[in-house]
């Protein structure tokens, strides 16, 4: 199968990567306009060749688009206008306004919804590797209105990459993710922040930096060029994500405050229940 | 030299280990007043035998105190109160209070007010190791108050652990360890239950948890009886910390709420900076 892949980055270079050692695609043309992106992934051997859209779209069976969600909502649209028989499948973090902008067009039964579950705080071409979504969760949203042939290859391209897949609405999906994805950006910039910043009064306070703070912020590190978009597209969910996550420090605050250590206590025997079900997670994941 | 070690988890333990594989310790007794604890200790290896408190306080060159915060400060009181002769450091994460305590006592000047940088979110004798505070930070307070000799002692038990060593007042310990450690902790307790509250009403959210996720909320696994006394006793520092981040989130969620793009961007790149300073953080330690 010939391939597209609109943005070749960490996530769509990943995908490339492993549809090529699988033998699902038989051909890779990339199209970036970042043009240093553009000759590294030519030369990382990631892509056979870079080129427009236009040529992109006309030799590809199935395009994936795997660049910033705010580009992401008019490149799908704009691929659908232009073609009538390629797959279009994007895999963005947020998918309500995407899935609203196209939900009447023509062509929409060729477009997948997608929302691989997985990444690193590293972008670029050279981040890229084989195996990235191997046993992550890929989630597809509103599969009604996909033709069965096309969610078909959509499938088949997951199970290439080794992901494990999971149906949902597309508000449900931004929604889940604000507060398990956005939501801990979020808490790492801002404790990043907040602790640079008084790094400017107390000099050297990162010295005494052990690896919990280290793991914490290691969020902190993501693109910003990535996550505005992200952030934004999906705020009307992570607006009540963060009133929900601001009341609980103040909960912790004014237990401090007051002295109040059986609730204290109480409070964060509570939270140590989050890492039982996570540890115990993998095994929920198929469906 | 005769260790003794009081509370032997995963700080008491991992010395205890370090400490005889050096050659430093030629006889080390436990006290612990979990005996489950206490038989495993032994059982594993990792003191001798164990005892009451007397007897290790007699028969021990150094006594390192290593039990929550709360109950260290009235054992290094107690230890001191004792004996004039044996030397006492504790290990605790928080030193103004402790320091405040001992300032005027007879035995003073045998007493190392100690803080490494080390740890995991583990805890128990089984979870002690060779190699914790490896290259790690190790911060000693109020050094004029320490005899030279009994602080060459201290010293050369921290290079068996391979630990670096930083003095520090203990005011200024509590303030910095506030932002960069017990702010780390109270964010990922309080991320961990907003996620769980919203879970209850919407199933399985965690099922789309990633690694950013696991990552971010990784502290929440704490022990609540070790992180009660701890945020307790630095709650006077730790109030500011919060009320910093907490303005932090707020401005996130204006930003996010009036779309103000380029300044939330603005405020991700400078929040990327963290991490370069983390990075290079580990040759600044040297001193």
């Amino acid at each position: 199968m010939r391939v597209g892949i609109i943005g070749i980055g960490l996530i769509g270079g990943s995908v490339a990567i492993d549809l090529r050692k699988e033998g699902f695609a038989t051909q890779i043309i990339g199209v970036d306009s970042n043009q240093e992106h553009a000759s590294k992934a030519v030369q990382l051997g990631i892509v056979d060749e870079v080129s427009s859209l236009e040529v992109c779209i006309e030799r590809s069976d199935i395009v994936i688009v795997a660049i910033p969600v705010d580009h992401a909502r008019d490149m799908v649209k704009s691929i659908l206008d232009r073609s009538d028989k390629v797959i279009v499948m994007d895999v963005g973090s947020t998918k309500g306004g995407i899935c609203e902008l196209v939900r009447d067009h023509a062509n929409r039964s060729n477009y997948i919804a997608a929302h691989p579950i997985a990444g690193t705080e590293y972008s670029g071409p050279e981040s890229a590797f084989a195996g990235l979504f191997k046993d992550k969760l890929n989630i597809i949203c509103e599969k009604d209105f996909i033709l069965p042939e096309v969610l078909e290859v959509g499938l088949k391209l997951l199970s290439c990459l080794g992901s494990k897949v999971k149906f949902m609405g597309a508000e449900e999906h931004d929604k889940h993710v604000a507060y398990v994805s956005h939501l801990s950006h979020i808490s790492s910039f801002a404790l990043g922040i907040t602790v640079l910043d008084i790094e400017q009064d107390e000099k050297n306070i990162l010295d005494l930096a052990g690896s919990g703070f280290s793991s914490t912020v290691r969020l902190a590190k993501s693109s910003p060029d990535m996550w505005t978009p992200i952030l934004q597209h999906n705020s009307k969910h992570l607006i009540g994500a963060l009133d929900a996550f601001i009341d609980q420090l103040h909960d912790f605050k004014t237990l401090l405050k007051n002295e109040k250590t059986t609730e204290l206590h109480a409070l964060m025997t509570k939270a140590n229940k989050v890492q039982e079900i996570l540890e115990g997670k993998t095994t929920n994941h198929e469906n």
